[in-house]
């Protein structure tokens, strides 16, 4: 299972009634912010998340609408008692630009742990059950694309570890796929288990253009949550010069890469009621839901 | 006349009915700044005070709850189309302090100049018409008052510039300060014009506990901010730990200063609502105002 909240939905800055675009992710109790903009420690206190139990931030670049709420975050989040390290991931370069930006924050009561990634290269790592991986977007500047991937297991045979004469308080390590030892005899996972079953997939691409390798990287994600700066198809050759997407270019991405339901976010601040110009992206893609602020979905394994 | 606007009232971190405090004071159309936190920006978005004439930010200290708004506020100005320079003030380390913090920020389309100010030094120079003074507080870390005049010139006494023979047209350079010629002859403004009248004067007072030259400094304001982290005469320990103030203390400052008004800010977080806690601190000073998002006053001179 995995709680998912769009904090907000806006790009360049925050408006009263919009906050900027980040995302929560909570697995198993734990969570992973992508992005920080300014205001974005308002907008977790409205979704009811929490601070403590945030263990990493994934950062898209380090444009000031998706960092500039880091040192804030932080002391709140020390404020909330935490004491276990806290991640952060973010393009090359991060180190150094969190250091600067943080250089107002004092001492934090937990070890802030910075990791690079190279937008040239395909990344994947883990955070807890998580599987993360990244696309180098394109984007003026170094910005990195994120998918997470939730695994689920195959079916338990019961009968089957009972003829391999596998003690019922033994089950819960082949579940967790670990062998056992019976009578001598090491049991693997493998005999026990069915084929791994469809698990859950996210995706997250903001800011940039469309680009060839989009598609597949989201290919069958649960939610794709995609910027659309622009709604309005006279705005293409400002969305090409700012290297941002329209609402149908998202659509189209969304469509390619067979996708389950698309989110739309970063908006301009120029574009007052993303809601009445849904049209054109859901011609395209009808399962496309205009981001606002705190918009949670909880999604849930198959059957 | 002086337009005011307190933009929040909270100290620590922003909460979703209370912005962190700052101030917007606005004296012939130019906006100071005092002090920007995260979502200052939002704050003055509500306050309708604009962003294009923003010439100058006061910065009381370091401490992110009064800082880490200015990477987004300056790019927000940006898009305001403002080209001019904008000045920023604070204590020594400011420089540094502020190009950290503005890694993020790119390149603005106006410069910013930075200027630092020693605690340890009374300091005072002018912004616009406005003429400013700093006092040393005793925080955790360095820390700034500021006062901010408003002269008055005395009364133009036009039977006396009727018997110097100055013409009519010449009057208004006198009413400047300014000298002029007749016939040969320079009048100076002190031939013509009364003694200067009482103008106006705000102070602004946090983070610190109170100090023996806080009243001085204050004395004869029409409006002193000053904070008041708790209400209850119980915290006066760890206010005093802290290096903050209880609504009592400023109450007390503001008695032994003689200011016309006092407003209350920089509430603890944990201050539910410090209208209910306000009656201590009236006691000692009648016109205690508890401090809130966007409250406004215009200052005028007498009569």
């Amino acid at each position: 299972m995995l709680d998912i909240c769009l904090l907000g939905c806006g790009g360049m800055m925050p408006l009263p009634d919009r906050f900027l675009t980040s995302l929560l992710v909570r697995c198993n109790g734990r969570c992973t912010l992508i992005d920080c903009g300014e205001a974005t420690q308002l907008a977790i206190r409205k979704s009811g998340f929490g601070f403590k139990n945030i263990d990493t931030i994934l950062l898209t670049h380090f444009h000031a609408d998706h960092t500039a709420g880091i040192p804030g975050l932080l002391l709140t989040i020390g404020n909330s008692d935490r004491t276990e390290p806290l991640h952060i991931y973010g393009p090359l370069g991060c180190i150094n630009i969190i250091r600067s930006i943080c250089s107002i924050c004092g001492e934090l009561p937990f070890e802030v742990m910075i990791h690079e990634l190279d937008d040239k290269k395909d990344n994947s790592f883990k955070i807890g059950e998580l599987e993360v991986k990244t696309l180098g977007l394109d984007h003026r500047i170094a910005c990195l694309g994120y998918s997470l991937k939730l695994r689920r297991a195959g079916k338990f045979n019961p009968d089957r570890a009972r003829e391999l004469g596998v003690p019922v308080p033994m089950w819960k390590t082949l579940q967790q796929g670990l062998a056992v030892e019976v009578g001598g005899r090491v049991v693997y996972p493998g005999e026990i288990m069915g084929e791994n079953r469809r698990g859950l997939k996210i995706s997250y691409c903001t800011d940039t253009r469309p680009t060839r390798r989009m598609p597949d990287f989201v290919r069958g994600s649960d939610l794709f949550i995609c910027e659309g700066m622009y709604s309005e198809e006279d705005k293409k050759q400002m969305a090409r010069d700012k290297k941002h997407m329209l609402f149908s270019e998202a659509a189209s991405i969304a469509r390619a890469g067979g996708v389950k339901r698309l989110w739309l976010t970063h908006y301009s601040p120029s574009l007052a009621d993303p809601v009445e110009s849904i049209g054109a992206a859901r011609d395209i893609f009808p399962d496309t839901t205009p981001g606002e602020n705190n918009l949670q979905i909880t999604l849930r394994f198959e059957d």
